[in-house]
């Protein structure tokens, strides 16, 4: 025996090993729910993340819902992609960020008339995945009653996923979660000067 | 001036400093540039962060090439929906995880004609999108030459935007990677007995 084929038999050894174990594992997941993700982290990919499954819900014939809490532009790559296809109900509801806007009412009007749309869609078991992107900012700053979020979120249909994106996540959002993902910034081209590439970040 | 306000006031003077910030931030960055992107860490979202992107990029009229490394299954909701559309190459080109196929050989042979794909791609300034999904593995493993990788990455078009997921990033690939996010799993619906759901992970 050469000693690459020494080398491949331990692999394979090992990675039969390794197969048992995962298959195990897989065998004991075997329940079917709907699933609150959170999305959370200072790091880029929140957002795209979400419309990612998007595409993946779409790609398997599911409806889905999308409102944007902060995002005010109609120009961004995600917008002109998904609004105009057939199965997606897609609402820009933003004013900016409230350093943008800089008027905390009209915040609180804006965030508030956003939850009413994403309420509907969360009573609604014909959407099978229900994004809120950027959510987290206005259970954050209280634009929302946190309590009015929750409930609402626990109440929706059993199989309907939901999708919440945003820095900042509250406590109280992520004990409700079943996946939760901490996006952590490595590095950021931003840093190095270079500006939101379109594409990449809108 | 009643409580609400005076908070109100507070609230615009602190919003105007934070706009001015950031506004002189955002005017610095002021430069163009094909980005390397680099999902990774052990948290739900990466793939589908890259899958958001390729969504927003052709949004823009933009055209996207991806290849899946790993992956050998071609039902998944993204490639359904994606790989259909024009402005799309997609090539689903794995053989499934090492323990999966469990032959060293064979998986060597399957990353190096998958990053024939991808160097090709690499070397056409037509995309201006490159998704190499998963490719970490056949990084780290050493399946393909990481020399070859880097050379073929740093040689690309200068305004194409690259993005590389899955675990375990080698070190050689951040160094030249513009943006990194490490996705840190809080919390997964996996291992509270709930399978992979349609949709949301694949």
């Amino acid at each position: 025996m050469n000693q690459d084929d020494g080398r491949n038999l331990r692999h394979k050894a090992r990675m039969e090993r390794k197969k048992a174990l995962i298959d195990a594992k897989i065998a004991e997941a075997d329940t079917d729910t709907g699933i609150l993700l959170v999305l959370t982290g200072n790091g880029k990919g929140k957002s795209s993340s979400a419309f990612g499954m998007v595409a993946r819900a779409l790609g398997h014939g599911m409806k889905v819902g999308v409102v944007q809490f902060i995002k005010s532009r109609t120009d961004t790559g995600e917008e002109g992609f998904f609004s105009r296809l057939p199965g997606v109900e897609w609402h820009v509801m933003g004013d900016g960020f409230t350093w943008d806007t800089q008027n905390r009412e009209q915040d609180i009007a804006t965030a508030n008339a956003a939850w009413e749309t994403a309420s509907r869609m969360l009573a609604d078991p014909s959407f099978d995945l229900v994004v809120l992107d950027e959510m987290t900012y206005v259970m954050k700053y209280g634009y929302v009653q946190a309590r009015r979020i929750l409930d609402d979120l626990l109440a929706r249909p059993e199989m309907q996923h939901v999708v919440v994106t945003g820095r900042g996540a509250p406590p109280e959002l992520l004990d409700i979660a079943d996946t939760v993902t901490d996006m952590q910034p490595v590095k950021h081209a931003f840093h190095s000067g270079v500006r939101a590439q379109k594409g990449v970040e809108w």
